[in-house]
């Protein structure tokens, strides 16, 4: 019989009962595949077990309680006595990761996260490993199920926001507290961790821009559709002039973008690289028995060979302005003259108009115009000054469109 | 200064060129990433070098020389000295697989093949890391960038198979002699290196039937657009009832299966498990850069920590015939009762029909029909049954389809 390979389970949940059941109906084959017999050696939840014993048993720390506290304390207990760690938990790695991953140096041991960045989508391992040394120029990411399953009934269904929430939530891909998922929040952190991963440069929570998809309306989605656009809130981290660049927002995609037929609680992450062109990575976002399946691939991976996660590279200075293409949503007063007002102030910005659309009449007028790449300081100067023109009658909305071209 | 780590080049062709800029071009940075500093310590090709001197000074092999004489012989024998092995090469693979992952077992080096099966797209390190334990239940792939570039353009621009084909000739997608791509038989070597993993049994490349897409048409393309499918060469490992299928043809997609949407050059792999629901690879699928960053992967990886490929694994029967949904495509006499004399033999064969398009008229009358999933040896029966009918003015053209729901 094979020497046993110890686990300890801390944490019970949705994600902790999935990888329970999933690694015992599967043990046969990871033993044949790493030659050790896995075997969980304690639990901890809120009633039972007890951590110390538990860490002191095993050989690998699978870390599913979610939180910085108590957390980060056993996570960084358990590296100190050269046991292993694979976690679920993005608020830790994207809050404490340099620590951990010092950590994790120096004791010698693997820490291994797949499953806190777009559930089932291998998009750790693959920066860690297929592009281990590769000059990645970009990450496109649709990294949150919950947001993309609401633009995807908005779109499908024609529901309003709230409705699409609300059905979101009925199905279980929304929580009754939604807040950090359609705030954007939940992507900046995953955003954060995977922009750390691409381009070795250390980046805190709040070096991450986010925007949320709560004012989102089905107008714009409609109006997108005719233009062959599809709305998607999307996690970028790019190099821009020799710095990094993290942010989330929703945008545009146009039709021929790989993450435009990304739908449903689905997620995906786009990598792109001179040498590669780009890779694309899709896949469920969350649910119990995907999570549980990317955190026993890590297990098994710590239970063959060590990858260790190298000391930042040259970091990156982090900017916050940067170029994108926009698409301009204005109600106007239905009379002569305000095209005209409003070509006019983006002209002395500087910004070039790829496309209008003229729609309605009286009351609900409306201007819709996709703009040429432009700074976004610049931009936003813009609105302000067209949401300051008489002829314009509501606060106007603008959102980034990501093309295949440019941006 | 760090050690070096020695890799010796067999083959100097494009994907050869590309990976030696590529390594030092990245030196710096594999070099922080593996604490080792990477460095060619030979090339041979048909004009220089010498393979025992290369061999012995190595810490690992790259093999780009492609076929089996005298890759096979340079491999095993590296391996035999204990050096690790990098290769591209998937007609090696496919035909002496087994005998290469045994030599690796025995003496405990890595083989690493990424590059073999659809160029950048991560589809080998996803299967034997991310999914080593999973219990695959079916692969999709398009594992072949010159038919998809031909497939693409017929779609994009009406052109006939010959005219795509010529076009992708001349931009460097397809090869001068096209027949190994065409004919499927590119696919159908790289589908039997996927099934091997995911379902740990070893496939003959004669064991996988194979269809090309040279009989194909653009009235073909034409009709499935209005139906709301796209055609592509899909590659496919699947369990039937305990059994493992492999077989590559073309096939009908519905616009919302994740392949639907990958065009031009690209490849993509589909790996479907009941804990996972499925994650979706893509890619391009060649290109000099593009293989030499997935060789440059597979290296880097060597440089850290050893996976090995576990012996066969509960082999599961290799069976052929199957479940397809099929579309089918008639020219039929401008003459009352025709459909019905087709229906007839359908329901004779127990296929029954999702849905009918009858098209043109006198000589060119066409019958189109999407039928439900049938046993292919029974659909194939009753297309020999409909051919001989008087009505029916040509060879029936039946095609695969793919959809969401079945198959």
């Amino acid at each position: 019989m094979s020497e046993p390979f110890k686990i300890g389970l801390l944490g019970h949940g949705t994600v902790g009962a999935a990888f329970e059941e999933l690694l015992s109906e599967r043990a046969a084959t990871i033993e044949r595949v790493t030659g050790f017999r896995p075997e969980i050696c304690g639990v901890l939840t809120t009633s039972r077990g007890d951590f110390a014993q538990i860490v002191a048993d095993c050989d690998l720390i699978v870390e599913l309680i979610g939180g910085i506290d108590p957390a980060r304390d056993y996570v960084l207990e358990a590296m100190r006595q050269g046991k292993h760690v694979v976690t679920a938990n993005k608020q830790l790695l994207s809050q404490h990761g340099e620590e951990l991953w010092a950590a994790a140096r120096e004791h010698g041991i693997q820490l291994r996260f797949e499953a806190a960045v777009g559930g089932v989508v291998p998009a750790v391992r693959v920066l860690q490993e297929s592009l281990a040394a590769a000059h990645v120029d970009r990450i496109h990411g649709i990294v949150n199920g919950t947001t993309n399953f609401i633009l995807t009934r908005m779109a499908e269904s024609g529901a309003g926001y709230a409705d699409a929430l609300k059905e979101a939530q009925d199905l279980g891909y929304a929580e009754a507290d939604p807040t950090d998922d359609v705030t954007g929040k939940d992507a900046a952190a995953k955003m954060a961790i995977l922009a750390r991963l691409a381009f070795g440069t250390p980046v805190a929570l709040d070096q991450v821009q986010y925007e949320g998809i709560e004012s989102l309306t089905t107008d714009d989605i409609e109006y997108a559709q005719e233009l062959g656009l599809s709305l998607k809130l999307i996690g970028t981290a790019e190099r821009v002039d020799g710095s990094l660049n993290v942010r989330v927002h929703p945008a545009f995609l146009y039709g021929g973008h790989p993450l435009a037929s990304v739908n449903g609680p689905f997620n995906a992450v786009t990598i792109e690289s001179d040498a590669i062109t780009e890779i694309t990575l899709s896949g469920p976002g969350a649910g119990g028995p995907q999570t549980a399946s990317a955190v026993l691939g890590d297990v098994i991976s710590a239970m063959i060979p060590p990858v260790s996660t190298p000391e930042p590279l040259d970091p990156l200075p982090i900017v916050e302005d940067h170029v994108s293409s926009f698409y301009l949503y204005l109600e106007v007063k239905d009379e002569p003259g305000v095209l005209a007002q409003v070509s006019q102030v983006l002209g002395v910005q500087k910004i070039s108009v790829k496309s209008v659309v003229q729609k309605g009449m009286g009351e609900r007028a409306r201007l819709v115009m996709v703009l040429h790449p432009v700074l976004e300081s610049r931009l936003f100067g813009a609105v302000e000054l067209i949401a300051s023109l008489d002829c314009v009658n509501a606060r106007p909305r603008a959102i980034r469109v990501i093309s295949e071209e440019f941006d």
